[in-house]
């Protein structure tokens, strides 16, 4: 298949998902008493996002149940062990989970703008959007322990999550520390967005195998695909802040070397001997030209970088795509393997 | 009993309960790698505190098991249904869920001090404040999830955590909101107390009851106890901060009339027609005179508002002991109700 049918497959099965996983937060965050609290709590979560998370989590469950996708209602979707649960809720606990990392992060690293409108420690105050974070992960908890699962699978499910909380804050924790410092390992900047990033595709994946009462080589492999196509995005992510441009991608581009943010791409760039911190003499992103862009980029280029980044996240999508072998062969399967192939082929 | 026996009783029971609290949030809470963030996770559970909340936790797990306390290892403690759990890993959590909200509120109310250390946000910064929060937040709910209770309690324990969690948020959150309103009711003042302060003394208590299998009964009995309890406590720590010398308060007396925060004293003097705007005319607590502070509280004495607040608490301290009556009537239970009586009789 093309990448351009992938990409407009996956985009269609997202866009199918995301509608009623944004009915479902809808449903499971309402917007209760004190009001300025819920909705600060609400409006991240409102301001959109392509829900790909959630999204696999449903499509986790689908290709383990061999349903045909969307035709089983998620409130109320089979197991393997005849019982029937809450898929969406669990999918939901998912995507409150990455709204609350993001509110909070939004205010570690002072960010404006999120997902186009104002970051929430912005249109609300700090004291508004600690707060609304730790209103949303308390939700995420209680959400996960909602789904009508085996309560032995239910509880695994819930020290799934939180063991993830604890790797996603492990991960913020590393990224804030190789600001600070003077060498990075690429090794270690791969450990560092498996945790900050990765684990949470990967309990995206996983839950679905958990709650359904999957066997744990499938949730193992379950966890495993969401980890390899995760680091991948992330990966991605890192190629598109250079090649995209600006009004393409909604931020400067080349933002990242203007912060100095290191990246697969600049690591790997330092060991061929290029001199990173030279390559953009910017104070700010209101200060870099396009031009200036330019350089810095075919002079990672020049170096292998770009394309050691991208091999590297096609060597990922391959492993990810393969861990899916443990499920039946299916639509959903199917999808999920698209999925892993969008996170990369993604121009933005 | 004479209020002074009880309060040596309370204190040794503590005391000895917080030596094995401490030993196990040592090992639950490890210095992991990064080593930054677990160092901030864990400086201010090192730096003290009674750890009240805990210890309650392993009281009523001992009145319930109707044990000798301290004869039963908290590892390995019987539940109705004869199989042991880890009640001591449940009473950590409960702590953890503790600290990680004085870290958040310390940021939030930017104060400097805790436990008369620097707060997280001072000794380190505000980003592994943060972080140093979620971390525990993740902790917390990890360890509820490893009490080996039959997995229905534990599940329900879990989502009365995750609750508990959601309704301190509010809790906080009405406080700010307090701050800015012109008019606040005493109920509203009692219900945001309840929220931000009592409830998690009430999941301190029932979570032994979730956890060991009682029945539901048994579970809101000890949950109300908290509760009652919880709020006393809060009311107490209104009239400690207006009648207790500063040294021994270890903060300026009458801070909380300084800063303009509304508790149930100042709110009931208010109904009384008391100006409580003008009560203390300063602009800080460098400003602020021991004198003045004098007058302010002999005004409020006046209009019988210090008395109101003592008869609130003791009603609701005869109330949460009251509750109890459904416990066997043995040693923990008694040293439950002594408890009750101490957090209104204590002298800071």
């Amino acid at each position: 298949m093309n990448s351009e049918a992938t990409e407009e497959r996956v985009l269609e099965a997202v866009r199918q998902r995301r509608e009623l996983v944004n009915e479902a937060l809808d449903e499971d965050i309402p917007l209760e008493e004190p009001e300025r609290l819920y909705e600060a709590t609400r409006y991240l979560l409102q301001a959109g996002g392509k829900r790909l998370r959630p999204t696999v989590t449903l499509l986790a469950a689908e290709a383990l149940a061999d349903v045909e996708p969307l035709s089983t209602d998620y409130r109320a979707f089979p197991t393997l062990d005849s019982r029937e649960i809450d898929v969406m809720t669990a999918a939901a606990s998912i995507e409150v989970i990455q709204s609350f990392t993001l509110i909070h992060d939004d205010i570690m690293d002072d960010d404006d703008l999120r997902r186009g409108v104002p970051a929430v420690h912005k249109e609300y105050d700090t004291e508004t959007a600690i707060l609304a974070g730790d209103t949303l992960y308390a939700k995420a908890f209680e959400l996960m322990t909602h789904t009508g699962a085996d309560p032995e699978n239910g509880l695994e499910a819930v020290r799934m999550l939180a063991t993830t909380c604890t790797q996603i804050c492990e991960g913020q924790a590393l990224d804030v520390e190789f600001e600070r410092r003077t060498e990075v390992l690429p090794d270690e900047y791969l450990e560092m967005i498996e945790l900050k990033t990765a684990v949470l595709y990967g309990a995206a994946a996983a839950t679905a195998g958990v709650l359904m009462g999957a066997g744990e080589d499938v949730v193992e492999a379950l966890y495993r695909y969401g980890i390899d196509s995760g680091c991948a995005f992330q990966i991605q992510d890192d190629v598109l802040d250079l090649t995209v441009p600006s009004e393409k991608l909604g931020k400067q581009r080349g933002s990242d070397l203007v912060e100095n943010k290191e990246t697969i791409i600049t690591l790997h760039a330092r060991q061929q001997g290029v001199d990173v911190d030279s390559l953009l003499d910017a104070s700010g992103v209101e200060d870099v030209t396009e031009e200036a862009v330019e350089e810095a980029v075919a002079e990672l280029d020049d170096a292998g970088s770009i394309d050691f980044a991208r091999e590297k996240a096609h060597e990922l999508t391959d492993r990810a795509k393969d861990h899916l072998e443990v499920l039946p062969d299916n639509e959903a399967r199917s999808l999920l393997r698209d999925i892993a192939d969008y996170l990369i082929t993604r121009g933005y």
